[in-house]
């Protein structure tokens, strides 16, 4: 089969075509034939080397979408034909995050899903929700997954919470669709006033330039009456942490899902006092989250938003494409 | 000012216009020039003497919505000219039940709303969404609540979730259209085809003809393609219990809020413990599920569904008609 | 090896010894030599036939101990000559109860552990905390397990609240230790005057004796202050869950285990509302359950209580004596 | 009656003896002759001026205990000659926090209870346990009710759970008696060898000893076999919370509860999402708290840590010896 993997380097050039034999299921497996993946900044940093530092070659890419094209002589949960979402995390099946649960994962340190066939197990998929097309049903794994545990497993949001998500990545976009979905109002923030007109036409009630409102935590407590928020989706980490907690109301929760700002998270614990907040590291979630998700997509006919679909011989180009940061939602590669 | 009391008697005779002085606020108080009232079955039942058994005479009716025409000289949350909400359980202000908390309550023991002017404790009330009539926020006390502490306060209905709600009377509807803002999948059972019909218009994924299928039980678990329901509102008590529990998923909940059918539960607790079901008895709550439910309304400028409205003077045809179960939403009584 | 098969018939003669090829592991699997198995009520029921109809002939037994002989070739969480409890719901790992995961059961329809060696799947096992004798581990899983999920899983039992426990079979004391461990006051039911002194030596606060004081709720609310206990553990059923919900606070829970008394729960819907009861159905609990009970244990040396242990050739005298009810805990069959 | 007053300044002699009208009691109050009083950290950084900045002169001391010696008209929850204990935010009686109900606290910006007599709202008090004499009933409403609402209220904090509590100050102490209370096994802090000694005679499973291991981080991974505790109570703040992280199992909890080392929190994000944690910023709890607190002690007839008590013309001695940090447990002031 071909495949991609990443070599050496760490720059674009170590994401090298190639090819390797054909899978086979084990007794409780079912072997996809792949037909869409979806990038998400992990991806870029695995490529990078700044991220997990993992053995290669290792075959890049954690979230997708396959045919079933075999099962397992045990495999009860799936059979031929079934279109199937892999668990990014497949040892998460369900209940709270482990030690134990934790530490495979697709697209390293287990080999990912740029390639056309893979093997997974019964219990580490989901049947792909019925409505979606395979470029979106293959965003569902990590930028679904996290927003949907952060609100709802995590979290508590429902009708007449308020919450806030920061940025138009492919977290803050399902966390704005499920928030939305679930009755709560949704504030969103973003240096982009084109960017934001997308997200206020995707449900958000309102949009706060960064550029216009650098204190947008001020902006955040006016929309809401003096209130705050109920829920801030954090993915800037640094200092903007503070920034968060004061756009929370108290006994609030301010979700630690990203660090696009800085790895070293700051603020003032007397902030955090008056508030009562609450921070809730989240690292996306269990295969039970991911199977809620496609239930909750299907029974309003939702649809991730998919910013571009690249041909699999142009892998290269869609990393490209994610790095420059241009995306409004997911950037998916389609397989033959 | 005007009122009606309850007195000796069992029939719509007890119910009797008069006249009393006009009250004053106390320091942490606020007088209200009721507009709207709206008539739950409790009220029947209190009018009958089959509920309570409480010292007459009684003013009726728990309740309503005021304009705010005098103010204690401590109040803080509300001034002169606020529309109003009164709690039904005044000392119930936030967390869980308690044997504190839950004995007064208006319209019996304490005198209730079916009056012109009513004091109520600024603790005790909150502000009527600004996007309801009068007579739409008359309705949110005990059929509201009583839906959204069922739902979210003890539950945690969110999206993709199922929901059965049995019949459309008040806290049926009112479950339907939050269930349905929360993003769940609602399933409503009827002995009536028009009043499924007008359900399903609310936002009602299915309606069960209970007369065609009186084994609703199954048909929801082939609607949930052999799951069965996150959640099972049961207005009906009694035997029917049984048909709430085969509806349920396996962990699911049954909210025990009424007992239509029967006062007397019964149940196989095999069942019940196949299904490792919750049941959950409810009784209204509190002030801040009062206010929750009004931000929630307001957010998505929700209304609920007020039958008919009757004037002040007309009241025990109000009665008279909630008694005949024609309605299809809340009967209310609008003050001049 | 050896071992015990259930044949036709619903008498005690249905227990037979056979004997069988020693089981090989699967890769994931571990070898087991048992070393001992205790019995609960279900065993007994599954005997007698009147309890899940399982084909025959069938390996009784769900709770037991063994020591490691043998591994797969991808066990990591056990080596040769670690002492292991299977959990009882070998599927139910982690997380809430699911329709997927709670049919297959060790002792029916699974074969159980009455026998020399067995397998079992590695992420279904725990290892025997190490302060307790094999007989005392082997009482783990059905009866520690029941405990541990209606306390701490599903309940918050803690620090000074009230629980009643029903009674002195194995899930009662496991209950009684347990929320005397979490900080509780314990409240004792049972018939036997003898027994109830048992239990006061193991920590309970107070035993209701049943034949003096039938209404053992009003007992209840007397030894709280009014107040009601804060969990019920119900065993009983029938029109007895009456009663449980009597001597419940408002706001408090009714576990529901078992049905000794009856099959058909029965009980006014208006007390159920005045207390806002929980009932909760109980059906064991997941493998993290197993390993939090052990490990909740070793760290105070606490141990299950065990009333007599017979030797594997006389595992009929063991059921016989579980079915006399003289007992007052565990009944135990040691393998030589 | 006699009363001490902070008045200009921001050392010692800003507290001043005073004299004032006996109080009277509005008609839901209860009048209270004060017996005892307790010292926090934050008294003393009022006294200081490095906190809350408010208006003077103030009578400071939150914490206390006393007899009701007259009580208002409408008073129902106390009578003449009860032991009282007030709660520390009167506005706060049950549920989470919220804005409307943490301005209003004991000691700054209301007046405190160092002085002859008080009036507190009825439902901003509870009765004192029975058990405790006047100087340990004083202790109970800032240090105790936090480690009670960080540990049981936010936590889930039981049997076989690990904790870990640094250094030996009453939110401290409280929390490790209370987690031993709670079945949960206690690992202390501290730079002082004699002052783990005396935690472990407390009940703490294990000290570590700061100055010799000052990554204690890594200590305490090893003396939970690289799982890491449950829950860790952060008093420290500043870069120790990264440590208190590090301490942290998978799915953990750190309490956020004081700033000894700085106000600026700092960590690195990765290490947060590897280990998926939860950091609850905690102030204190509601009078339901204090209530639990209470009834949890007097089942078990456990004591706070009382070190030393000082009559109340020394009152100005006792703050003084606050601020050296010699103490081990509480520091009271008792009234004549």
């Amino acid at each position: 089969m071909k495949i991609y993997t990443l070599e050496d380097g760490c720059d674009f050039d170590s994401l090298q075509p190639s090819v390797r034999p054909d899978p086979e299921p084990g007794p409780r497996e079912v072997l996809l034939r792949l037909r869409a993946v979806s990038l998400n900044y992990r991806d870029l940093a695995i490529l990078r080397g700044t991220y997990g530092n993992f053995p290669r070659p290792l075959v890049p890419v954690s979230d997708g979408v396959g045919e079933v094209v075999a099962v397992g002589a045990e495999v009860r949960r799936f059979k031929v034909g079934d279109r199937v979402v892999p668990a990014y995390v497949p040892d998460w099946v369900r209940g709270g995050p482990t030690a134990e649960t934790s530490r495979r994962r697709l697209g390293g340190p287990l080999d990912g899903l740029l390639r056309e066939y893979a093997c997974v197990h019964e219990d580490a998929a989901i049947a792909a929700p019925a409505h979606l097309t395979d470029a979106e049903a293959a965003t569902l794994p990590i930028a679904g997954v996290t927003a949907w545990h952060a609100l709802f497993t995590q979290g508590r949001v429902g009708p007449g919470d308020t919450v806030v998500v920061q940025g138009t990545g492919g977290v803050s976009l399902y966390a704005l669709q499920l928030a939305r979905l679930a009755g709560a109002r949704v504030i969103v923030t973003s240096r982009s006033g084109d960017k934001l007109a997308r997200a206020v036409a995707l449900g958000a009630a309102h949009g706060i330039h960064t550029r216009e409102h650098p204190d947008w935590a001020a902006r955040v407590l006016l929309l809401t009456g003096g209130r705050g928020a109920d829920h801030v989706l954090d993915v800037v980490g640094g200092e903007g942490v503070e920034r968060s907690i004061e756009a929370t109301r108290v006994g609030g929760t301010v979700s630690l899902v990203g660090f696009l700002e800085s790895m070293t998270v700051r603020f003032d614990l007397r902030r955090a006092l008056q508030k009562v907040v609450r921070l809730q590291a989240i690292s996306t979630g269990s295969r039970d989250d991911l199977e809620s998700l496609g239930r909750a997509l299907a029974e309003y006919g939702a649809r991730p938003v998919v910013d571009r679909i690249f041909p699999f011989n142009e892998a290269r180009a869609a990393f490209e494409y994610l790095s420059s940061g241009a995306q409004f939602g997911k950037v998916v590669i389609a397989l033959p």
